[in-house]
Order: C-alpha cells, then sequence, then structure tokens
C-alpha cells in the first residue's frame, strides 16, 4: 500500500493484519500462466455453547471467540442485558465456546419447548431477533455528516487484514469522528457480533455510539445495531427495503452507500447535521476503495 | 444503463428485474440534501421444512422458494441424490416451503438424536456437510480460459437485480461459453442453492458445467458447488484458505477474482486450457462492474 497509514494508536482495538493464524500464503497461477503467492484470510468453524446447550457453528476469523460467542448470544436475545455471566471457556482444540450464566436462561428453556414441538430451533432465531426488538428505544441523537466523512476516510486508511488479504467484512464502533474498536470477520454478523461482545464486557453504553460496517444494511445487521442500543448504522453498501423498514420503525438514524463525499440517508433524516460542505472532502482515491480486487 | 443488453433468450432462466414483489421503491436524502427515490431489494423469511421438522428459516427474494428449499437440503446432504420426493408445498402466507420426502429421510433420524442428546442442530449442519462431501467424485474436466472470458462478459451484461437494485448475490450455472440459469438472493448462499435445487428438480448433471458467482470463494461456497457435482467454480471476488483447501482435496478448479481479463486459479491449474490471449480480451468498462456503488 502506497497510502499514508493511519497511527492506529488512537483505536482501543485495531486490526492486527500481521497477527500469526489469521492470514496464510497460498500459491495461485494468474491469467498470465505466471505462479503468485497470495496472503489468504483462515476460517474455522467455532461452535458456540450457552451452558450445557450447543447454539450454533460459526465461521470465522477466531481472533476473538469470546466477544464473538457473547456478541452473537446478546445479539440473539438470549442473554439479558443484565445476565450475570459466570463465565466464558474458549477451547482452541475443540473449536468450542461455552458461555455460563449463573441461572439457567429464558433462552434453554424457551429452546428445549421448541425442540419438542417443532423440531430444531434453528427457525426461531430470526422470531427471536424479532421479540428482543420490541424492548429496544433508541435515543435521538444528532449526526454531524462531517464525523461521517471523516470516520470513513480514518478507517479505509487504517491497517487491515482487508488492505493484507481481501475477502473480508469490517464492522467499526466509532464515537464522534473517532474510531475505536475495528472488527473483521469472514461474515459481517460475525464481525458485529464481536463489536457486541465486547460492548457486553466492558459495558460500553451504544447511545452515543456509531456503527460503521462495510457490509450490505439487511435486516440481521440493522435488528443488530438496534439490539446494541445504537442509535446510528452507516455502511459503504447497499440496503434492503426490510432494513430500512426496521430502521425507520425503531428510530435508527440508517445511512447507505457512504463513499467519499456521497451518501443516501434512509432512515432519520432529521438527526443529521449537515456541517460539512461536500466539495470539502474529495472523492475517494481509487486505491482506497474497499470494493474491487486488490491485484 | 446505457451499456448494450444481452438477448436473455439464450438463458433457460434469466433475472427478472422487473417482476412485481421483487423490489420496492425508497425515498432517501443524498449526501447534497436532495430526495431521491430507489429502487430497493425486498427480502422475506422463508421456513423451510422437511416432512413434518422445521429445520431453518432463510432471508431470501422469495422468487423461488421450492428451488431454494430442495436446493438447501439437497445441499447440506439432507436429502440423498436418489431420494423420492413426493411433494414441494409452498405456502405464501405462511411463508414456509414444506419437502415431503416418501420414506422419513436419514436425516430426520439423526437431527432427533442430536436434539436429545446435545440439544439444537444448527451446530450439526456444518459436520453434515463435510461427511457429505466423502461420497463425491468430480470428472476431470478441461476449461477454456476463453469460454471463462465470454460467460464473465455475457454474464455482466444481463439485466439483473444486481443492476436494477444493487445489494444483492448472483450465481449462473453455465455450460462452455454459455450462461443457462442465473439466479440472484440477499445471501449468496441461497443463489446457489436455488441452482442445486432447479438441477435436482431438472435432473440436470452437474459434470459438464462451470457454477460462476459474484460472491466470495469460502468453505460453504466450496463444499455446495462439490456437492453439485460442479467441478469448475469460478468468482469475481476472493477466497478464503479453507475454502481453496477443500477445493484442492476433492479436485474442483477453483478460479477467483475473475475480472476482464485477470483472474488467479488456485486448484486445478492443470486443467486450463489456456486458448485465449488475454490481451484479446478487454479490461472491464467501469460501467460493467458489479462492485462498486450504482450511484
Amino acid at each position: 500500500m502506497q497510502l499514508p497509514k493511519l497511527n492506529d494508536k488512537s483505536y482501543l482495538i485495531a486490526p492486527q493484519p500481521d497477527r500469526i493464524g489469521l492470514t496464510r500464503t497460498i500459491t495461485g497461477v494468474d491469467h498470465t500462466g505466471l505462479e503468485a503467492e497470495h496472503s489468504v484470510v483462515e476460517e474455522r468453524p467455532l461452535t458456540i455453547f450457552l451452558n450445557k446447550r450447543e447454539i450454533v457453528t460459526a465461521m470465522t476469523i477466531s481472533d476473538y471467540p469470546e466477544y464473538l460467542a457473547l456478541g452473537f448470544l446478546r445479539n440473539q436475545g438470549m442473554l439479558r442485558p443484565e445476565e450475570d455471566i459466570t463465565g466464558v471457556d474458549f477451547d482452541e482444540e475443540l473449536e468450542t465456546v461455552v458461555v455460563r450464566t449463573a441461572q439457567e436462561t429464558d433462552y434453554e428453556d424457551k429452546l428445549s419447548k421448541k425442540t419438542r414441538t417443532s423440531g430444531c430451533a434453528i427457525g426461531t432465531v430470526f422470531g427471536d431477533m424479532m421479540e428482543g426488538l420490541a424492548d429496544v428505544s433508541l435515543p435521538e441523537v444528532p449526526v454531524k455528516v462531517s464525523d461521517l466523512y471523516t470516520l470513513s476516510s480514518k478507517i479505509n486508511r487504517t491497517p487491515s487484514l482487508y488492505l493484507e488479504a481481501g475477502a473480508i467484512h469490517g464492522t467499526v464502533l466509532c464515537q464522534g469522528d473517532q474510531p475505536l474498536v475495528y472488527m473483521e470477520d469472514v461474515g459481517r454478523h460475525n464481525a458485529v457480533d464481536k463489536i457486541a461482545g465486547w460492548m457486553l464486557q466492558s459495558q460500553t453504553d451504544g447511545a452515543d455510539k456509531i456503527l460503521y460496517t462495510t457490509g450490505r444494511l439487511t435486516s440481521e445487521m440493522v435488528i443488530k445495531c438496534a439490539m446494541m442500543g445504537i442509535p446510528t448504522l452507516v455502511s459503504r453498501s447497499g440496503f434492503t427495503a426490510w432494513g430500512v423498514d426496521i430502521a425507520r420503525q425503531v428510530g435508527l438514524t440508517l445511512i447507505g452507500r457512504l463513499k467519499g463525499q456521497r451518501f443516501v440517508c434512509l432512515s432519520g433524516e432529521g438527526r443529521l447535521i449537515r456541517d460539512a460542505k461536500a466539495a470539502a472532502f474529495p472523492e475517494e482515491d481509487p486505491r482506497q476503495q474497499r470494493k474491487g480486487s486488490k491485484t
């Protein structure tokens, strides 16, 4: 990369593209017949247990298995905000994380009923997420457009697995114009769940935060953001109709296709403070653009 | 779109971007404060049953629910190739598809055991997919590079939901230089599963086919392609290390980052017939590039 790199001291958690085990070198042959080495992301299965119950197997880059487990369970509504979590145990060899709670959770009881009546609980996961939303109330927080431009520029210039290897999504917890926690994973949902796990562990409140993601704004992404109590969700990518519907329902400020000086606000437009003249922020340098081949 | 459009008569199934219910018009406000209308993809939940057992709820654009259900179950190894399927019933109001088989399937038995012992079956889905691979043997089929270039160009010029609304993945079943069945969905897995469902229904053999996808080549995508008996998998996007490992294990020709005249072959390079001088095929017109904002 020829671009000036951002000093990552400002992050609480920044990507660690050089960390051993996250990527591997693989040899391929290009269109001209030449062999070339590629730095490629490693994915591994991770099975998440809630107490004695096996809940899901996720494909992940395995950098923060404990945060992923906590965040997944929290975003699915399987852990209440006030839950007494007595342990989070990662076993690298077995590729499992067990989250333990002081009391058997509601979800386990619900799951066991579902299991008896209609078989597997996979189908209930989505219903539970929508149920969890009923209790969510998001604060009416203003959002400066200049902050969005600054965040986008800072995040794109941060050294990351994406810049190193590609084929990965990123999600960043931000405050004002400052990115704080930058998580990456093969699936965009995992990256968001890892942030949720970090927030739960560090007891961080979402009310004054902005969530930035490289992935599309589907219903699930919007629901997760609302479950995390974050009133503003921003993406470089597009959006689905249901994602927009849910954002409008729960009062979330939803911004899609943020690239350079352009964006589309789909929900909560009244909260935008248009303090930046778009012309003052340049179009993205093509080398900064995430989408598109690294080669 | 200013580009010349491909005559889609050559497809057995082409995208229907104008079909009612697939998109909706949503009003947003852009970076200059102007209101603009956007054509946005609709996603809906679809719950898939195998006989009396609820298996999964997928978020889908709902254009081919029956193919999605059949293909999902087949790619998970829950339906054997020789299974006697007695019915596939879609209920639009309940948002369910029920796939019925003459005999109770092995999977139901396995699921019920898992349910008793370790709770929910979600975690077994991946294990089952890997198990299913043991029986897969892919034929040693040559692949012409000129066909890959022609396919890529034809597919990018085909009118699609992506060109209409964005935020969607496409997967295309091809033979030689001819795209045959072009499916789109919010998740890349759904688009592949719909192709698998069509292949099962129409008893189409994968041995002489090429599978093209816009999505990344993760382990799950490679496993699905192998389960479909298709020896060649091609993507515009990147790849993960495990995706490459599995392709090499099962003898699948794996090609990533196919854009214009460029690509990387990660597995099965010996089968490539380099019959095209790259220079004869132009770089992609920026307007043809899928990745990047539509706006």
